[in-house]
């Protein structure tokens, strides 16, 4: 049982995990902030939260845990403003799709890499964003994947773990530079491909007709590009050399692909398929 | 009603099509061919079919309509072998992904371009194919595209709008060159993409890992590389100009956002991603 828990960001995320806390009684009290009212008010309608707090100041300084819930690329600012509030012994961690970008803005904003910061990211993303989206069940089943910094404390890792695990998710603990290469393959470039496409198509000519005949598999393969755009851009920047290494090597495939296409050569391309497809039924099913 | 129907491809499309007809009532008797025996014989123990046929001219010698549902590589092989049995009166069709090509090769096969022929396109794909994935209600509130040829008679597309709207489809016309164009960006394209994206990360080291971590938006992204190589192959190949022309615009497009994250242009990223989210939650909500 975790005492006070201050959740800075009221987003899909902060409010999943504000419900799931609630709902499996792991802590006392839930103090929330978040840049926009509208959805502070809507998590104290909807019971999420105990308290509201008008800065992140305010919202940590009784706090044991403190979790940041906002687009990375507000890490920094947000440690900034709650430098001088952040309880000494409360363990910080947070939910971020990049991890070493997030250390570095963490140690930035608070003037140093404190002992109970437990860098965190629940692979639990769904093209939705905003407190509506919130639902308490986010979580069951799903990774989330914790990469320690050189500072963490046994301790301080071992409560977050256990706040995960509390809330039905599979914890694993990963290397900083590891978690950004593999997101960058898995979750980085297959939202900049869809993101890349609506956008390709929506150019062309005709794209009222492209969209209006466009079956099941394209909906399915854009559905990551109706992602919020802030938190994609801030992705991007922060973790810009692992998805700049994927995505050359994939323009790179692509072009080869392109090529065979032009050039009719068969054989590579029903290889290429086939691997594919084989690779995908193993990993997929 | 129709009289007799001959099926040319007992795959996931062409044995949806005899389940729906017979539970619709919409023919007398099912005749088909399969180059592949076991998918022949798995169709008549699933009752999904009266007859099986060795050839394609045994299959299609007294139909009154001939469906084609084969890679549309196969094609002018087919229609070769069934030169000399198809009945004069014989409505014939197909369901392949590209229609340009296809009326060629209908017409290399036969040796002339009959007016009793109505290229279609049920746009009902799954990742899954063969007779196992048959469903009788899988054309049911899906589109179909009818593609009339030059000599394309009036009652062979009824004849065959009826037919496709008796299983619950909703019939649309359009012109080849359209057709091609419209599916090479909302079909072909993202397919493409989609085994690209999984060949490349396959040939990454640590691909294991890389699958291992890969979350709901990497699954449902390449729910379509788990398509059919053969058809696929075919596919690009026979659609190869639209193909080249949507997939090189796709990559310079790609390229201007590689270089955007390379310059840190966020900009230029958050203005793309917003663009996109817009674009596709307004036609895919």
């Amino acid at each position: 049982m975790i005492g006070r828990v201050a959740l800075i960001g009221m987003g899909m995320i902060g409010g999943s995990l504000a419900a799931a806390l609630r709902q499996h009684k792991l802590c006392e009290e839930i103090t929330a902030y978040d840049v926009d009212r509208k959805a502070l008010i809507k998590a104290f309608d909807l019971k999420l939260i105990d308290n509201s707090a008008v800065s992140p100041c305010e919202a940590v300084r009784q706090a044991d845990v403190v979790v940041l819930a906002v687009p990375v690329g507000a890490t920094e600012e947000i440690c900034c403003s709650m430098r001088d509030c952040l309880p000494e012994q409360a363990v910080l961690t947070d939910v971020g799709s990049v991890k070493e970008d997030v250390v570095k803005a963490v140690e930035r904003g608070l003037g140093f890499l404190p002992s109970g910061f437990v860098p965190g990211h629940p692979i639990a993303g769904k093209e939705l964003s905003g407190i509506e989206a919130a639902s308490e069940d986010l979580f069951f089943g799903r990774r989330v994947i914790l990469t320690p910094t050189s500072e963490t404390s046994p301790e301080s890792l071992a409560l977050i773990r256990q706040m995960w695990e509390g809330v039905g998710a599979v914890v694993e603990e990963m290397a900083i530079e590891y978690h950004d290469e593999v997101l960058a393959a898995t979750s980085h470039l297959p939202h900049l491909l869809a993101f890349a496409l609506v956008e390709s198509l929506a150019k062309m000519g005709g794209s009222e007709d492209i969209f209006r005949y466009a079956a099941g598999g394209f909906r399915d393969f854009t559905r990551i590009a109706s992602s919020d755009p802030t938190m994609w851009r801030d992705i991007c920047l922060s973790n810009r050399n692992a998805i700049l290494e994927v995505l050359n090597r994939f323009e790179d495939d692509l072009h080869q692909l392109s090529q065979a296409i032009a050039k009719g050569d068969a054989a590579l391309l029903l290889d290429t398929f086939r691997h594919a497809k084989q690779t995908r039924d193993y990993f997929c099913h």
